[in-house]
């Protein structure tokens, strides 16, 4: 779990399958608390289905009846909404809010609160929020699904969370050394000319053009061993072996 | 609309909500284009009532019958997956793969692909692409729904096209597409088995191994064209050219 003390919130959520899927989306970014306000149908079979396995969410979610007990006891809330509001709360992308949450994680309790489906955060309901987040996206088409919101919001989190660790791809064989690679060059050039592709009097730019290929392919130990098989067996075939 | 030279791929989609939910997705992030290969129920009601108005997305959307025609005129192809793999396919997350395809957009056909929803991409699916993207998210319960992991992707690849403009690499060559990648591919099949290198009873793992490493280098036509010319003069040298 990251941020043990954010809460994501929904407001009047209408279909239960978002609840659901918003469910997923959290856990998915390591997210665990749950509050819901006045949802029009839960719990419900269609929710626990789009949960997906997210389920010790949906079983500690909490439900209350009004969005102020929902964020009664928080001291940093941040209300999510596309629209540009006339109300000079102070603006955030998903990005910069993952970052601003993401500072005061450990000694404040926060809240993250999604409207409704249709019409997301009354202009009241924005006015008790910190801080408004919207989600970047195309101006002609800006209404996310909720649970897709969620998703973003929780994402920026984690990443942040994880300060953008970068992916270490572990399996990856030895690269080979410059030795390695070069002596492939060397044979590759004497298979070529062997196989009558490459004339030796006018080698125009064919094997700088080969090595750029593979230099740019960062070739490893076991490749080398399998290109120069393949060219010995070639020789073999050719009978041009010494 | 960003990238229009970028489709998402759907691979074997069974619930047609969340083709819905894809195409609202992507419309969210101004992405147009869908591929869908060999959907289970499509089109479907619950697609375009999952979509909530981005209809325009499904009308154009194009079925196809199998992976190879969803690719054959792409350049650059980025499968996604949450899994890690034994395979050295290059990895990116989200926010780097996103880099990459817009330091691309303007002359490359490109291709993001998403697998099916329990077992997401074969092995041999992902060995077709030239990156895996990974979404960064919770090690244990890292499953994203289909549409949400097409939410954060292109999330991403919004925010890269309003941040930079991308880079014409002019000197480049033209990239070869797919069918001219996969002609290589055959090519070289049929030649290691006449120098026999490669044993078609048991061919283990030495094909996959070499299509790898071609295609991290990212061919280009000429490449081919050059590759292509050796295997000839190979043949050629050995009369086994029909």
């Amino acid at each position: 779990m990251i941020f043990p003390n954010l809460r994501i919130v929904l407001i009047e959520t209408s279909h239960p399958g978002n609840i659901g899927a918003t469910a997923r989306a959290m856990k998915n970014m390591g997210i665990e608390q749950l509050v819901l306000v006045n949802p029009h149908c839960y719990p419900s079979p269609r929710a626990t289905a789009r949960a997906s396995g997210a389920n010790s969410i949906l079983e500690q979610a909490i439900v209350v009846n009004d969005f102020a007990a929902a964020i009664q006891d928080c001291q940093l809330v941040v209300g999510t909404s596309t629209r540009a509001r006339t109300h000079a709360i102070p603006r955030l992308d998903a990005r910069a809010a993952a970052a601003e949450l993401a500072a005061q994680a450990i000694s404040t309790q926060m809240a993250i609160v999604f409207g409704r489906e249709q019409t997301g955060l009354t202009n009241e309901e924005l006015l008790q929020c910190h801080y408004h987040l919207s989600i970047p996206c195309n101006p002609q088409f800006s209404s996310l699904n909720i649970a897709a919101a969620v998703q973003v919001v929780c994402y920026e989190l984690w990443l942040v969370s994880q300060a953008c660790t970068p992916i270490v791809n572990a399996t990856a064989d030895a690269e080979a050394t410059m030795q390695e690679v070069t002596g492939f060059y060397e044979h590759l050039e004497k298979v070529l000319i062997q196989i009558e592709f490459l004339d030796p009097v006018a080698p125009k730019l064919l094997l700088p053009r080969l090595q750029r290929l593979f230099q740019r392919s960062h070739l490893s130990k076991v490749e080398v061993n399998i290109l120069r098989g393949m060219l010995t067996a070639i020789q073999k075939k050719l009978k041009v072996l010494e």
